[in-house]
């Protein structure tokens, strides 16, 4: 079955262009955050019961931006932080997103030296996998030979990467923008993400491993798509850490492929935001998500290529 | 109840000094390499079966060297990569070790933004997180205040942290090694890790914060050392990788301590290697764990300072 299909950054353009837009909604569920209907009668100190309300949510969710966005990115962190009956419901949710016709990209930030690169990357990636997600972030520190692994499973499994190159955060320069031989560490980091972008290449012209570029910095994020000409660009950073559709412009190429950009909690929490909150407030969270995705869409499609899609 | 807990550093001061040797076994389990009458009426394509078979490998383990070394040190990939089953079996394993009183080191090179960060640091870091880990490795790459959280969780709860800074591995050096202001990357890393296990010193001279530093580059770890004097030093790569005994010497201060060198294969797999093999053999694969465990020992003591101990 896996020799079939198709690579990951054919399934990614066709899922873009089929919802013309290229919207990744962010599943970071956090207890203090749901919608109060959400939270009614369970104990947040039992985190069995936390994580079935985390399963509650994110199926809400996905039912609400299936029809609408080509990808969601489950954020590991916050079902890792239940311990293990959080990961139960990160593997149901990842699969309900899949069953409804979602990408599912697994944000882990994996990364090991060699044979344990190996065992994360055939713990996250295809249909064979026991995680089942379509793609995987994983951090570049640990140095060529640790990306190997991953790229082999994912070339093999038609599955992709997001290698970390310029992060979102504020801090994120302390190492990336350090220079060396002129140039920043993010860019000789990009320089290696293309060639093995390149070396991946399927027939939309995007290889089978791509970039983390933050939105936060749009002029870097101009730069490195530049750079990185077979890339695709999994752009955080937009909405709650700040970054608008102008600032993401600079990801996408002239066919309004190339970036797909991330939104967590100003999409899932939407309900608890202007001017959604006066609109839905948290018994209609649903329609809030919905209004909130329907804005982000046409927000992208109005200040970037993503409009030609 | 966290607030009386000694801090990390101190903690494993006092491990290695009772046990009077700085050993970590690595549990990284892998189906096809446990002890044959591990792997009987198995099915490999079952998860969780495989699981359950890890976890009785894990526990004979513990069973073997909790009275002989500090610390174990669980490889989160071997886990994640059976999905669910195998996440539960890692919560027990840690929960094992920890009642058979060796401290636990959770290998999950994590690594995110902000509150991201904080979600990781509190599923992992101490006795009311939800893994209960004693220390978490970590990866830099995001920056200052990506540690942060980190820092602070591990800190509040006398919790330990080991950033990656010159791994083990051949390739370790595409990143770590670039020149930046005339020093590699990893120095700058060292510096910036040295500053938060100061500013986090315990009354043993050592921080919270530690490096991991592999046992394959011994004289970028005799120069680490000098340049972390406050951070515990986690070092990979004795035995399968290569590094013996007299490579991690320069690990160690005057008095034995301020590193412990981490071996997985050779130890958790030694019934299947000379001269453990035609000893013992599968059936006594336990006798074999013990075994390697002392002459591991015996080696650090009669190369390094952990003579001294």
């Amino acid at each position: 079955m896996s020799v079939l299909k198709q690579p990951f950054a054919d399934r990614l353009a066709a899922a873009v262009r089929a919802r013309r837009n290229p919207v990744v909604v962010g599943l970071d569920p956090r207890f203090a955050q749901l919608p109060e209907p959400l939270q009614v009668g369970v104990d947040p100190r039992d985190r069995r019961q936390v994580a079935a309300a985390y399963e509650r949510f994110c199926r809400g969710i996905i039912d609400v931006v299936a029809p609408l966005a080509p990808a969601v990115k489950p954020q590991a962190a916050f079902f890792e932080q239940l311990g293990p009956p959080g990961m139960s419901v990160l593997a149901e949710v990842i699969a309900y997103a899949r069953q409804r016709g979602l990408l599912v990209i697994f944000d882990g930030k994996r990364n090991d030296i060699g044979t344990t690169a190996e065992a994360y990357a055939d713990a996250y990636l295809g249909d064979e996998s026991a995680w089942g997600a379509d793609a995987l972030t994983v951090s570049p520190y640990l140095g060529d030979d640790s990306l190997e692994p991953f790229v082999a499973t994912a070339q093999a499994r038609g599955a992709g990467l997001f290698v970390l190159v310029k992060t979102s955060n504020p801090g994120g320069g302390t190492l990336q923008d350090l220079p060396s031989s002129g140039r920043p560490l993010y860019r000789h980091v990009a320089d290696w993400v293309e060639r093995l972008a390149s070396q991946t290449k399927a027939s939309g012209g995007y290889g089978a491993i791509g970039a983390v570029v933050g939105a936060t910095y749009p002029q870097q994020l101009a730069e490195l798509r530049q750079a990185m000409p077979h890339a695709w660009l999994l752009v955080p950073g937009y909405g709650s850490q700040g970054a608008s559709a102008a600032d993401v412009a600079g990801g996408f190429d002239a066919r309004g492929l190339g970036a797909i950009v991330n939104n967590s909690r100003g999409i899932i929490f939407a309900h608890a935001r202007a001017p959604f909150d006066r609109q839905f407030g948290p018994a209609r969270w649903q329609d809030a998500v919905a209004a909130a995705t329907g804005e982000m869409i046409e927000q992208l499609r109005a200040a970037t290529n993503a409009g030609k899609l």
